[in-house]
C-alpha cells in the first residue's frame, strides 16, 4: 500500500454541549461519518470522562478517526486521517462538524507519508 | 479542563520494518510510550492488516497516541496527542521514534483548542 494520507485537523468551536457529551451519539456520529466517506471500520473505542467530555476513536482500513470534546467549552478536537486517494477525509470531517452543529470550523489539511511535512494555511468557516 | 492541547505529528522513515510489523511490540510500545510520558491509559485499539501493517490507537486521559505502519516502506505515521499542560507529549513521540528505530524523525508540533491554528516549521532529525 502507498503511504500517501491526508490528515484534517479540525478544531469545532460553538458546538452543542449536549450533543459533545453523549457518548453514544458520538461514537454512532464517527461510525457513519466513516460509512459515508466510504471508509471500512474495523476497530471502535470511545470512553466517557467524567464529570464531562467524550474520548474517541475509529479506525478504519485507511486509518483513523478521532474526537476529544470540551462540553463546557462547546469545543472539539477532531482529526480525521485517510490513506491513499480512494477516500475523502473532508467528507467525514464535514459529516462530524454538521452533526455537533459546529457554528466555528478550523480545518487543516496535512500530508502525510510524502516526505518533508507543508501545512498549508487553515481554513476557517463560520456556519449560522 | 482546559482546552488546551499540543499535538505531534511525526512521520518516521527508515524504521525497523518487523518491528513495525509486529503489532504485539506495537501495541506495547505505544502503551509504554504513554506510561512514559506521565499519562494515564484509559483505551487501547490496535489492527493488524494483512499482508503487513498494523493500525492502533491508545487514548489517554489526556488525548491520544496513534499509528499507522508501513513495513514494506520502514515508514509509520505516528500522532501523539495531550491535553493540558501536564503531560509533554515530546517524551512520548521520542520514546516511540526510538522503539522502531527509525532513522529519519520528521515532527511538527500542532497546537489545539487554542483558537486559529497556527502550524509551525517541521523539525528533521536524522538519527545514525
Amino acid at each position: 500500500m502507498d503511504t500517501m494520507g491526508r490528515h484534517i485537523i479540525a478544531e469545532l468551536w460553538d458546538c452543542n454541549p449536549e450533543k459533545l457529551n453523549d457518548m453514544e451519539y458520538v461514537e454512532r456520529l464517527f461510525v457513519d461519518a466513516a460509512l459515508q466517506a466510504g471508509a471500512e471500520v474495523r476497530e471502535v473505542a470511545f470512553h466517557k470522562f467524567a464529570p464531562h467530555g467524550v474520548s474517541g476513536v475509529v479506525i478504519i482500513s485507511e486509518s483513523h478517526l478521532t474526537i476529544h470534546s470540551f462540553p463546557e467549552h462547546g469545543y472539539a478536537s477532531v482529526d480525521v486521517f485517510t490513506c491513499g486517494d480512494r477516500i475523502d477525509p473532508a467528507i467525514a470531517a464535514h459529516y462530524i462538524a454538521d452533526g455537533l452543529d459546529a457554528k466555528i470550523r478550523e480545518n487543516v489539511e496535512i500530508p502525510r507519508g510524502m516526505g518533508p511535512v507543508e501545512v498549508p494555511a487553515a481554513t476557517v468557516q463560520h456556519v449560522n
